[in-house]
């Protein structure tokens, strides 16, 4: 299937780390699309040009917007929006400051945690425990 | 076991939704204690005097602090505190607003709801689907 | 809160299993409207005059509707409405013909369950395990 | 529907527990056969006579078998048996002595919260968060 | 561990989705074993020759059974068969003809994603949310 | 970054199990440390020098330590360890030995299925069920 069919959202300002991400969501089949800051893809988001299919973002970022604010913002446009965030420093404030049904990944972090993270979002079901 | 051994914050500002809320958790077994405004919630929590149990908060509040806001600071304080919200008009700001792992009650809602929503919060385990 | 905003269908045909559920539902602060057949339910729910807000149906019914086939009709109008089974006889068949998200009750079940299951899927969030 | 068809094994060795347990279970509709040791409360389970729906039992036990044992003891005979703890001083022990899938009951709690716990075991799908 | 020991049944028409669900599965260590109609893959579970683990099926199939109705056949064999759907068209017709504690793809999907269903699904506990 | 920061703690005392789980851990961007038996493992994580962030471990070990008994001892020192159990013959005893928000692999599994579970444990949030 074609990759620029599940485009990705990636909000990442430092360059290691956007690399890391960009490489690992191209190997398991995802097309992401990084913005250096939350404001510049809102704007991608809201022009409503590419269908995007998940957010994946840091917290720390260039510009004014915090990684927590831009998921907010996002959830405000769809409310079911895929989100993952990524920090190292932050991890701790997800409890107060994350949107339901998030996933917050810890660094350092696996490049299967990411993987796995954006393929339950993207699944419908799901499911949970059973045993 | 003694009531006033489950304290529940209560923040509701009209007084018929507060006396349906007292009713309601005082006959399941628990003891809540209403302030009109999430600034003084706060204050009865952060004083420590009271071990409080969970937190119940209708959305729009008298004095500045929604109940997204008042939320979010009872999470900064304890991360895995129960967060249960009460609301008619803002139901569907909680996929932007509410935090991780909380229950919202869309008014008009039952006794049953607001009972299992708590019980549910306050159980260690509390499991999922099994088949 | 008024009684009549939370109307719930419900389809059973066994007039002391329908008492049963009506008081139990009622007591718990819903508001069961009880009709004998699928068929009844649907045209009930489908003419829009009553906003219900879950489907409470045993599985062997009067009509030439299961519960099993009603359920998936009034998901095909509404993916998400809230349906609760009662079944004593056909339990065994909810993996193979029950709707994702669904609960079952197998018979006998004690009013407590029944509450239970309809206020978490009222209930916005409804988390699952924590430790 | 008759309630010594829905009979619940109570291992409680406190008689003020024991009767605020049985109490608030037969008010929600189970019927709780209490037991005050695991060892008595394991070779009614295995006898076969009565068709037992799900365990609540307290930690600290008469008898030499704690109630983390006793439903190791449980899930070894019937691997799906609901299994609900109750305790006050051995709450942090569950995340190491708990079988997977229980639900535990940190003193003191509401009766609300017994009858939730209970009905959500035995309640078939029980879903999981919802947005 | 051999490959030959997690075989999975898929069901597809489409030569290309075949191939890439196919490449996808092998290449995350399952086995797949593809049938071009509900029939003849029915037909395979049911001989009982080989222990198939889980079922990947398209929705719009070869012969008269769709996905649907396909995996309601498997679920009447065995209540806890996995279940993964694809579909491109009639995604949003699960929540009413899915089985429970199934998952569905939407196509296009990522390889990731159908591997982490299948995995998912095959493992026991699968846990939920944690804060 | 650094595969050396995702140390995951594996006991295993079969050869050819182990080369599989460490090949397929590190290939994920783990960092799996082999201890063959339990005994050894627990002294590893309890020194503290490494700051472990999961175990996989078989059951039937090396010493006199099972798999399920070692799974214990590091919930008592940390409760929110993620386990990861695997086995061939004692997985019928999960819903009796195992931890609570385990996940066990029976044997034989696929190297997606150990890195899905493996991920899954790590991520916080891991949301659930979706409609």
């Amino acid at each position: 299937m074609a990759l620029d069919e599940l485009p990705i959202i990636l909000v990442e300002d430092e360059a290691v780390i956007q690399d890391f991400v960009e490489d690992t969501l191209t190997e398991a089949g995802f097309h992401p699309m990084a913005s250096p800051t939350g404001e510049e893809a809102l704007t991608l988001l809201q022009s409503g040009v590419v269908r995007y299919r998940a957010l994946v973002t840091d917290i720390n970022l260039n510009g004014g917007m915090s990684g927590w604010e831009m998921a907010r913002r996002v959830r405000e446009i769809d409310p079911s929006f895929p989100v993952i965030y990524m920090t190292g420093a932050a991890a701790d404030q997800w409890a107060s400051q994350g949107v339901p049904n998030s996933i917050l990944l810890e660094k350092p972090f696996a490049p299967a945690q990411l993987v796995t993270a954006v393929s339950q979002l993207l699944n419908t079901g799901n499911p949970s425990p059973s045993m």
